[in-house]
């Protein structure tokens, strides 16, 4: 997916959000802005707006001399923990496991604190497990997951992860070897081994990280280590609207699992924003 | 008022908003999105935000090389001139019609295609004719326009004037000397004398133009001759959310007739977006 100008009020709506984490000091919010700018003035129109988040997110944590997000990540990921007991039975006294957990995947992705300012994780699990979603291709998802010895999952957000939990679960409980995969380092509110291990996901499946402080997954910046096990796996588990950005027309049998939470992204897709996604690449 | 964090990504939006008058063209677009962001960049913030998009709007015209919205406000003067005579006869048989023409001049202000790209004139009209609105000070209003000889009335939006000139009729029926003010050149979609032209106004009173083409009445940057007019009137109506930002600490008798559109004027008020106001200075 290519930037759209409707990107550009965006990329500073998000930069105003990551500082607002942080610092009500409104001089050094208009000081953080003002050097962004330079950095979204040089954004490459024909790459996806996630090149851009990615440098203006660096910038924002390296003005600020540390991560804006990490409280707020914490907090999500012991919000998240508190559902979870409940959320497992629900997947487990469903009469289709692995579909509940998918769709519980995708209702996880609403906690995105970089994109909204406010979440309602009720009503998207709501929606989520209502029969019909905007692009539904859970059958194929299905049967891929049968068929695939090893899984490689892109893991989207802290408090999401949770989520993702239960879907690993289900893969695993049927046969399937399934890989996570965390971000090298901070960016926005992004997983990393540090949430991972807080919410007990290494006794759970083997976690690895891509390498990587970029928003989604830009191959050509992650570790050559990340690249080898994207290449080997058979099946790729994509969450978040930043993979689907960067991985969208990867050749690799791929589920992009997420909510279009952007007007670009949404009429790029032909849906409306807020839509949710099981999309087979 | 001051300008705000929040003001930098509305200031790019409106950009993409007056690019879209003109042009499809989005390497175009790009470019003059990415010349706007050092514009941007060099906002004061002590100063209202109506300084930056005065700013940006002149390199937007400059850089496409002609107004982009020239068309749309012969447009929307039309249709509003479409609605004057059932406005008018509304205004005619109320109980009150200064309260009416007052309460339609504040509807005719959510014609604003500079801040809003789809604008419900109807709904605007029923909800400024409800008994309350936020802030009304009419009872002000109506004893200030009794007393006063001279009454300088700054308009705000194309096909907004037709609301205005209901207003400007009451207040000549009640032997007041109105003279209504333009903006001195093109900037955003706010009334030049062209447009006063098109919807008959110097047939009913004067109209005289500020000399400048900056949003709202930014005073140092207006003619002499419109500051002496200034200085010397009895009362000042002002239109818009533009006049609000740079006016609302004069010294003068003034009487902001508008819709806060924004979150953060809004917020600066204490009050909703959208909210309706007849605020006294």
């Amino acid at each position: 997916m290519r930037t759209y100008a409707d990107c550009f009020p965006c990329f500073i709506r998000q930069t105003i959000i990551a500082l607002r984490q942080l610092t009500d000091d409104e001089a050094l919010q208009e000081r953080i802005i003002k050097e962004v700018l330079p950095v979204i003035a040089a954004a490459d129109m024909r790459k996806p707006p996630a090149y851009t988040t990615t440098f203006l997110h660096r910038m924002i944590r390296e003005q600020l001399g540390q991560d804006p997000f990490k409280k707020t990540k914490h907090t999500f990921n012991s919000l998240a923990l508190g559902l979870y007991p409940e959320l497992r039975e629900r997947v487990r006294g469903s009469a289709e496991p692995l579909w509940t957990a998918a769709r519980l995947a995708i209702a996880g992705n609403v906690i995105d604190f970089g994109i909204f300012s406010s979440i309602d994780i009720n009503g998207s699990v709501t929606r989520a497990l209502e029969p019909r979603i905007a692009v539904d291709d859970y059958e194929s998802f299905r049967a891929a997951a049968g068929e695939a010895d090893s899984i490689l999952y892109l893991l989207d957000n802290s408090g999401e992860i949770v989520f993702d939990r239960l879907l690993i679960e289900e893969l695993q409980a049927s046969g399937r070897k399934v890989k996570a995969v965390v971000k090298g380092s901070a960016v926005l509110n992004d997983a990393t081994m540090e949430d991972a291990m807080q919410i007990g996901l290494p006794e759970l499946c083997e976690v690895t990280d891509n390498g990587s402080d970029a928003i989604g997954t830009i191959l050509e910046w992650t570790s050559p280590g990340f690249r080898a096990e994207f290449e080997k796996a058979d099946l790729i588990v994509s969450k978040g609207q930043g993979n689907f950005e960067t991985l969208s027309g990867t050749r690799k049998k791929t589920f992009f699992l997420f909510q279009s939470k952007c007007g670009v992204v949404s009429k790029d897709l032909g849906l409306e924003p807020g839509s949710m996604l099981l999309k087979k690449s």
